[in-house]
């Protein structure tokens, strides 16, 4: 361990709009040093999710950001180099928020130990990990979705909608994914089994839409916003219920879009059909982790639940891989950094 | 009883837009006579009410219309002239839901009797009747609102949210009223005795708003609808509970309205805040009238809650009547028309 070999990117400015990779700096810091019940850790595998464009500030979140100065946020696989807490050892794989950082420190309380031989260490960020985990809490807790009627996902493809599509199939729904271009929806159709996929880039999205949707919708799992949910809302049934799990597609907005005004419609619906919309947010919710990871973690080693992911080589490479979230290029795959 | 002299108000065509005249047809038909088991009743005072305006189709309601020739729907009061049902007699006062014509027959279990030593008749077409109703169960039933807090109330000087305004501040709630007017707003202020109230028509709407809102809304009572809502909302504080009773504003509107799309902002404050928006529709919730009568009578007969009617004479006064509840030139006065 040495001066000024502990790598980090950190929030260099808020971004305008989209995010860009000038809005990251990269710096070195000395490694620091466990105290006592801390562990030091040397993070191995990076997850990158929408949610981090909000850590930037200057977009539709309402949460904190991080400062200008700190470090992204984001969870981590590391691997403990060093430890003073009695539950961890030296070549222990920890699953932590580090953020973008070759090196962290972390009390208990912070780290989760993983064990390899059950799974993957890359499924503690997917589908065994925060982004499953954000999946099923929404399709489980915030509404208890029957096991009949039709669901729609919106992100399908992606890596917290095709966790939730799935958990759909497994309970019985009818489900519809929602997502963009050929390759997605036929990975929709073929590899998830859902029951019809809508391609709202192909155009034709309100005939795409009915025709997917002959009996409307009884249970909705959003993580898009944007234009697509003033079409689809029109196809709520009475007493249906949507859980508002993000609005990726809005993230980036420092202003309303003009044109026409969707509001009174929304309103309009929620009253003569009786909607439920809830919104959860995991900080808040770890106390049901345990819970989730005792009915996923089979699904997912016995394959019941698929996953995807998308490796990418380089301690270099975190921003310009976040910013491919928001660009529309890439696959839908959990995205997970490597650490050089 | 002769023939042609049960006059009706029908339906003869659909609104574009604001409701006309020209929208209602005085036709005259014979007085019904009961069957077996019924009551031929003489209304003698009808309720004007907003939702009336969705009966007549081509607005924004999703419920279905009345048909083009049908008599316009309502709630009145009358008197018993023949009864054929054992528990109703010859003079015996009656509410129910007879619509826009002199007579009208019923089975017992569309028709409440009333005592007139209770409470005045025209109280069971306000206050102790759907009018209250509907501000007692949105208040009680559809969320429990905490006795501390802010309570927003939108038309809070009309006569669903004058007595959901008297509730909010019986049950310890901090009470901001939202009305049309400096008359109306003293009203607020003075009678009912409001802690704040907000005049939409006087311009500086934001700045009435957080002057009126320093520590946000806790719970909201929509009546309203329109541009005011998106300014409002902008309060919520997390966790707060909206109760959607109405949108009147919106009850004409054939089209959505032009400009900023305040959609996702709406989606992102549910999604950050954690809002709860809960509809309800009276005819689905009848089984708590008794409930609400218990507990609304004293509150009425003591006079712990005011209520602020406005007769107008005549059956010919019907259409013209209810006009006006869209036209912003009512008093918020509860509009009872009656009969000659």
């Amino acid at each position: 361990m040495a001066d000024a070999s502990n790598r980090q990117f950190t929030l260099a400015a808020r971004p305008e709009g989209a995010a860009r990779l000038s809005d990251f700096a990269l710096v070195r810091g000395a490694v620091p040093s466990p105290k006592e019940g801390e562990v030091l850790f040397r993070n191995t595998l990076f997850s990158i999710d929408p949610y981090q464009r909000n850590l930037m500030g200057n977009g539709s979140s309402e949460w904190p950001a991080i400062d200008i100065g700190e470090p992204m946020g984001g969870p981590t696989v590391g691997v403990v180099e060093a430890s003073r807490h009695p539950g961890f050892a030296v070549g222990d794989h920890v699953q932590s928020w580090a953020g973008w950082q070759d090196y962290a420190v972390a009390d208990g309380a912070g780290l989760r130990k993983l064990d390899p031989g059950v799974a993957p260490l890359s499924t503690a960020l997917g589908p065994l990990g925060l982004t499953g985990f954000t999946a099923w809490y929404g399709m489980t807790k915030v509404h208890d979705f029957k096991p009949d009627g039709t669901l729609v996902v919106t992100g399908a493809a992606g890596s917290v909608g095709s966790i939730a599509a799935q958990l759909g199939k497994l309970r019985g729904l009818r489900v519809v994914g929602v997502a963009g271009g050929p390759r997605k929806v036929a990975f929709l159709k073929d590899e998830l089994g859902l029951d019809e996929a809508i391609d709202y880039k192909a155009g034709d999205l309100e005939a795409q839409v009915a025709r997917a949707l002959p009996d409307g919708i009884d249970a909705f799992f959003e993580n898009v916003g944007g234009p697509v949910f003033p079409v689809l809302m029109e196809h709520f049934n009475t007493g249906a219920k949507m859980t508002l799990c993000g609005t990726i597609s809005d993230y980036s907005d420092t202003e309303l879009p003009k044109g026409t005004n969707y509001l009174p419609r929304l309103v309009t619906i929620i009253h003569y059909r009786f909607l439920s919309i809830k919104a959860f947010a995991t900080p808040y919710v770890m106390d049901a982790f345990p819970e989730f990871l005792a009915e996923m973690t089979p699904l997912v080693t016995q394959g019941r639940v698929t996953y995807r992911e998308e490796f990418v080589d380089g301690f270099d490479k975190l921003p310009g891989t976040l910013l491919t979230l928001f660009d529309g290029s890439h696959s839908g795959r959990k995205l997970i950094v490597r650490n050089d």
